[in-house]
């Protein structure tokens, strides 16, 4: 494996306080991007049936006070195992809502560490409402006094335009961001996504709506502080939306468990390799079960696991895709 | 005031491990609206600039435990005022949210003491993601473990069929029930819900899919497990809905702070006055600063003007709409 880039630092300073568009998302996740060489974003999904097992032994799954400290404990080790190597990590809001208030306790923690590490933390949630209430959304895990304090957070366009004016607006001034969901990874997403509306189907009138967002909010990397959730599942899409969206940050879920390749994605870069931050949760943070890893770690070395199939993935993209420039 | 059907109890036990035909959510909502001889939803959205002064009197809004400890109570005394009145209560998630971990806490409480009130609770989150995911989502609020215990849940239909299926499942496995965004009550929510895709309307196709579940759900009453939030301020949508989905529960928001009337949500109901609930938050919840009850009740009295906008709001129901016949 030629790791190029693996001594690079990725470590920064969060700089939320500082808003100035030197300073935005944006910014900061071209800056991050480069600086660790690769654009892999680590999804945080804990599923307790999946943890190595010295997580689980001991525990009763029926306990969520254990259940919370062990999926706490299991992203804390991944945070720190990923730190060194990737630009950004994406917890998975549902699992820990699944666990009740204590989940949610341990979801605080994990962000908080991450960030702590140097990690952009975009959370993943796909939230929103009708404004009043996005506004709550928006101050909840973007805001001046966010408890949660993320970088980033997934939102769901379906409810047009003012539900979508108070994450901007957030976004604006807390140097966040915000990724919108344009087109999905998953198989039924075309249902309505796919549906033709005159000229463009719904997720290019989503994707036409997002760009003109990212370009009124666009820092000096070109990029803006609105993003897109375009999936790898779909590549061809994928290329489409990239030239459609020249100022649109794109979060590509879909590589690994879901079945797209680090080529799938080759589309979602700009010439210069950025432009798209490449999303693995399953395939990175449950390796120790995989096929080719199982034997060699298992799960008395599912750090290790958790290391390659990192360094796994961003050898893929340097090698398959425009992000090679990253590293060069 | 005519106070018809007051002194029924709308007392009842939750049985949510009764998971028959007849306990269905869809048969329990139909049978809590006849029991209270009314449909209003009471929507619990504390906001701190809202609260009475006796909850804020001595907080320090950037004290979270303390903001959550307001928020706690101010629910729990609103439940115990309209309990005897109306068939359900609606938290948003949101505002619990935005307090973080503590606010979650005081959001499980707020379930369970609603529950224990005899009310049904819809938990107004507006959660999906892909179907892996979604499954927890689903687990979360749902299933037979949820630490939230909601009997049912607000989901967006951005991610198309299989990203709704989970919530379907557990829904049918738990006699518990799903509301999906059809026609939002904001302003913007024509953006796409409005765009048209061959003969329908993007909000009609995804009407067509809901009534689809709704139809393969349904209960003995005639409605299934998944409902449609259709906004009270598109009237003539909701009559155009109403009659393309026979077997559909109908969660109508927007009468109220939003500008909807009582009359305006007229064409959501069947001809038996039941088959759509309507949602009212801000008037019924901080009713102590609404210029008509301000003077008579004031900040001091603010339970009773609490009462007096849910009696108010029953009596417009009962007079504007065929849901005056569940009181007759």
């Amino acid at each position: 494996m030629d790791h190029a880039g693996e001594n690079r630092s990725c470590e920064y300073s969060p700089a939320m306080n500082d808003t100035s568009a030197a300073n935005s998302f944006a910014e900061r996740l071209t800056q991050a991007v480069r600086r660790c060489g690769n654009p892999v974003l680590v999804g945080l999904d804990p599923r307790w049936d999946s943890l190595p097992a010295s997580f689980r032994n001991g525990r009763d799954p029926a306990d969520l006070c254990g259940v919370a400290d062990a999926y706490r404990s299991f992203c804390l080790e991944i945070i720190d195992v990923v730190a060194p190597l990737v630009p950004c990590v994406k917890p998975q809001a549902a699992f820990f809502e699944d666990v009740g208030p204590e989940g949610m306790r341990a979801l605080a923690d994990v962000v908080a560490h991450a960030r702590q590490r140097g990690l952009l933390v975009i959370l993943d949630g796909k939230r929103n409402d009708i404004g009043s209430t996005a506004s709550a959304y928006a101050s909840a895990y973007l805001g001046e006094s966010s408890p949660w304090g993320a970088d980033a957070l997934t939102v769901s366009p379906y409810l047009g335009d003012d539900s979508l004016s108070p994450f901007v607006q957030v976004a604006r001034e807390r140097a966040a961001g915000v990724f919108v969901l344009v087109k999905t990874s998953n198989p039924g997403g075309g249902l309505f996504q796919d549906l033709r509306a005159g000229e463009l189907r719904v997720f290019e009138h989503v994707a036409a709506y997002v760009e003109r967002l990212a370009f009124e909010t666009a820092a000096p990397c070109g990029y803006g502080a609105v993003g897109a959730v375009a999936g790898a599942t779909y590549p061809e899409q994928l290329c489409e939306l990239r030239s459609a969206m020249p100022h649109t940050w794109f979060l590509v879920p879909g590589v690994g468990a879901q079945g797209a390749s680090a080529r799938d994605v080759a589309g979602a870069f700009d010439a210069a390799g950025t432009g798209a931050i490449v999303n693995s949760s399953r395939a990175i943070i449950f390796a120790h079960s995989r096929k080719e890893y199982k034997t060699r770690f298992g799960d008395s070395l599912w750090q290790q696991a958790v290391e390659a199939a990192t360094r796994q993935l961003i050898e893929e993209l340097r090698s398959e895709t425009p992000a090679g420039k990253l590293a060069t």
